[in-house]
C-alpha cells in the first residue's frame, strides 16, 4: 500500500472513532462544542492570517489575480464573520434524535423511525477557505465527523482554520478528530478518499465540473453533487408584463455568476411583443446580451431600443450555464412546449412560470421535475438561507437523499428501533 | 458506439419518455394499470410457462439442480400468486403527491415539499423470475419507469412476464415502455446501464456480492444496495433465559439462509452458564454448529449435552454471513464491549439486545448504528411485510436515501414548489 493511501486511511479510521463518540453526545454538548469552535477561530486570528498571507503570496506569484485572489484573501473581519456564522449554527434547531414516525404492529412490536447522524462526511472543495468552517460546523452540529479536502492554493489557510476548529471542539471534551483537513495536496489523495467506503459514508464535491466528474468516476460511496444550474423561466401568455420584467431582471442580473441565476427565458408567442418592449429592453439596458431564436430575433428587429443588443442563438446556447450577463430567449406556443423544453434542456435545478393563470401554474409546478419549481417568483430563492434553513452545505441537483438546498436535516439519515417483549417470527 | 451500447441507450430514452407520462397520471389511473398488469399475467400463463420450461430445460442441461432449479421453476399456482401480489400493491396507499411540509417565508413565498417519483429505476437481479413482477409493480405504483435486467438462466421467463405486464399496463392507456426488460444476456449490458446516468436515476442491484461490487464500481448514478447481513444478538446479564432461547432459536433457525438471520451471539459473562444450558443446547438439538470463542468453548465442555457440538471459532467466523445452521458465540464483559464488537464486526443490518434492563436496552438502541436495532425481539422482523409496508423491493444496508426495508416510499423523492406573487431577491 502506498504511503499516501495509508495516510488517507488513517484519517478515515480516526474519523470513524470520532463519529461514534460524537453520536453519543447531547444537543447541548454539541452546541457548546460549536460555540467553542467559534471562540477558537477568533483566538487563532493571528495564525490564520499569517497562513493566509503565505497562501496569497504564493498564489500571486503563480499569477492568480483579481476576483480569485480576492476570494482567497482573509482579513480579521472575515474571520470574525466566519465565527459569527459558526455561532448562528449553534442556535439552529437540532434535527438529530427527532422521532420521524412511530407505529405498533399487530404482534405488539413497536417500530420507531428516528433521525440519526450519517457518520463520516467527506467534503471536497475548491478555493474559498470559509467553506472549511461552514462545512465543519454543519457536520459537528449534526454529530457527523468530517474529512475535508480543500484546494491547494488555500491549503495553509484551511489547515490553520481546521486546526483552530478542532482544538476548540476538543476543549469541550468532544473528539477533535471529528474535524480533519487533509494536509497533502496530491491529486491522488482524492482518489484514495473516494475508494475508502469503509470509513466514509458520503462524499460531497463542491467545485467545477471536472472535480465532480472525477469524484463520481471514482467514488464507491454515495455522492451528493451539484452539476449545472441551467435555470429556465417561462413567461406565459397570461403573465403580467411588469411582474415578468421584474422577475426576469432579478433572476438574470442580481448575481449572474451563481447557480440559481436564470439562463434561458421561454416566451409565449402571444406575450412576445410586450416581453420585448418591456423585459428585453430592461435587460439590454443592464448590459445583458440577448441570444434569440429566429422568431424572437425577427420580432426584436422591429423594436428600435433593441438594435444591436440581440444575436442569433445557437442550439448550444439553450443548454449552457452562462454564469454571465447573457440570456437565451426562445418563443414557444404554450405550456406543453415550455415544459418539454425544460425537461430536455434544463438541469432540473430551479425553473419557474410567470402567469396569472392558476391552472397553468399548477400544471407547471406538478409536471416540471426539478429540485425547485416556481410560480411568480425569482429563481434566486433556491438557497438554504432563503428557504429558512439557516445554513447550507450546498444545493443538490441529485434526486436521492438530498435534493435542492442541503442543510442540517440533509446531513442526517434514519434508523429503525424495534422494541418488543420476546416476539419471534412465525 | 457499440451496437449493444446503443441498444441500452434506447431502453433509457424510452424509459425517460414513459416516466414523464407516468408522472402525470393519477393514483386511480396507476392503480387501474396495476390491476390490468395482474390480469395480463394470468392471461399469459401459457406463454410464461412455455418460456419457463425452456429456461428450466436449458438450466438442467447445464447442470443446475436442487433448490436453484426449484427457484427457477414456475407453475400455474406461482403465476397466480404473482398476480395476487400485484393486486395487493394496487390496494396499498400511494405515497406520490404527499405534502411532506409547507411553510411561508416572511416575504410571502409559500414553500411546499412534496413527494414525487424518482423517475427511472434500474433493477439488476439474479435468478428468481418473480422479482420481475415485484419490482415492476412497485415502480409502476409509484409512477417510476423501470429497466430490469435479470439473470441469464431465467431470461425467457423474465421476458414473457415483463411483456405481459407491459401489455397489461398499455391496455389502460399508460405507457407500456414504463416496464422494460433487457433482452440480451451479455455481461457488458450491465456496464452500459451503469454508465447511463442521463436516463437512469438510481440503480438497485439485488444479488451476490460480485454483482453488487461490479455495479458499485461502474455506476455513475446512485446505487441502493444490500451487502452482507451479519446480524448480531447480545444476550445481556439481565436477559430472561427462556426469552433469550426463543429469540436466538428463531433468529438462527427459522430460515437460516436469509439476510436477517442471526450469525453471531454475544453473551454476557454472567449469563453464560444459563445460555449454554438452555439456548446452546436447544440450538445443538436443532443441528446448529456452535463456533465458540475460548471462554465459551471451555465452559461448554462442562455441559454434557454440548459434547461434540462446539468447535473453536476463528477470527473470521465473527465477520462471516454463514447463511446456514452455524452460529458464532463470543463472551463479553458488558454492554460497552458488545456495542464495540457490533460496530466493528457487524454489517449494520439488524442487531439486537435481549435484556430486562431498560436503561441498557435504550443505550443499545441509541448507540448501535444499524438500519434496524432490536430490544427483545428476533432479527427476522427486518422485512417490508413485517414492518407493515405491504411489499418491499429489498433491504438497504446503505445509509443514504433508503435504509432498511425499501418499499413504496423509498421509491419516491421530493421536490420544492414555491408559490409567489412576484417576489424578487434583494
Amino acid at each position: 500500500m502506498s504511503e499516501l493511501k495509508e495516510m488517507i486511511l488513517e484519517y478515515g479510521r480516526r474519523a470513524r472513532v470520532a463519529a461514534r463518540l460524537l453520536a453519543r453526545t447531547s444537543t447541548a454538548q454539541r452546541n457548546a462544542g460549536v460555540c467553542a469552535m467559534a471562540d477558537a477561530l477568533v483566538e487563532a486570528e493571528a495564525e490564520i492570517l499569517a497562513a493566509n498571507q503565505a497562501d496569497v503570496e504564493q498564489a500571486a506569484a503563480r499569477g492568480l489575480s483579481g476576483a480569485l485572489l480576492e476570494r482567497l484573501t482573509l482579513s480579521g473581519a472575515r474571520i470574525h464573520a466566519m465565527a459569527a456564522g459558526v455561532r448562528e449554527v449553534a442556535a439552529l434547531p437540532d434535527p438529530v434524535g427527532e422521532l420521524i414516525r412511530r407505529w405498533t404492529r399487530p404482534n405488539g412490536l413497536e417500530i420507531s423511525k428516528v433521525r440519526v447522524p450519517i457518520g463520516v462526511v467527506g467534503i471536497i472543495f475548491e478555493s474559498r477557505p470559509n467553506v472549511t468552517s461552514d462545512a465543519a460546523v454543519l457536520c459537528t452540529k449534526t454529530a457527523n465527523a468530517t474529512i475535508l479536502r480543500g484546494g491547494s492554493e488555500s491549503i495553509r489557510s484551511n489547515l490553520a482554520i481546521a486546526a483552530a476548529l478542532s482544538q476548540g471542539l476538543a476543549r469541550t471534551g468532544l473528539p477533535g478528530d471529528a474535524i480533519q483537513l487533509i494536509s497533502v495536496t496530491e491529486r491522488e489523495a482524492v482518489r484514495h478518499l473516494c475508494e475508502m467506503d469503509r470509513y466514509l459514508d458520503v462524499i460531497v464535491p463542491r467545485g467545477g465540473k471536472s472535480l465532480i466528474e472525477a469524484v463520481v468516476g471514482h467514488a464507491r460511496m454515495p455522492v451528493i453533487k451539484h452539476y449545472d444550474g441551467i435555470c429556465i423561466l417561462y413567461v406565459d401568455a397570461c403573465a403580467k408584463p411588469e411582474m415578468a420584467r421584474d422577475i426576469v431582471l432579478n433572476a438574470k442580473c442580481q448575481r449572474p455568476g451563481v447557480c440559481n441565476a436564470v439562463e434561458t427565458v421561454l416566451v409565449h408567442r402571444s406575450a412576445l411583443a410586450s416581453f420585448l418592449s418591456q423585459t428585453a429592453c430592461a435587460l439590454a439596458a443592464k448590459g445583458v446580451e440577448l441570444r434569440c431564436d429566429p422568431e424572437a430575433l425577427a420580432a426584436a428587429e422591429r423594436v428600435p431600443e433593441l438594435a444591436g443588443k440581440t444575436v442569433a442563438a445557437s442550439a448550444a446556447d439553450f443548454q449552457t450555464e452562462f454564469l454571465d450577463l447573457v440570456l437565451a430567449i426562445k418563443v414557444v406556443g404554450g405550456l406543453e412546449e415550455a415544459i418539454l423544453h425544460i425537461e430536455e434542456n434544463g438541469s432540473h435545478h430551479s425553473d419557474g412560470i410567470i402567469t396569472e393563470d392558476a391552472e397553468a401554474a399548477e400544471r407547471f409546478l406538478q409536471e416540471v421535475d426539478s429540485a425547485t419549481v416556481y410560480w411568480n417568483a425569482s429563481t434566486r430563492f433556491t438557497d438554504g438561507g432563503e428557504f429558512g434553513f439557516g445554513a447550507e452545505i450546498g444545493i443538490s441537483t441529485d434526486k436521492l437523499h438530498a435534493r435542492g438546498p442541503m442543510a442540517l436535516e440533509e446531513l442526517t439519515t434514519y434508523k429503525y428501533q424495534l422494541r418488543g417483549s420476546g416476539q419471534i417470527r412465525k
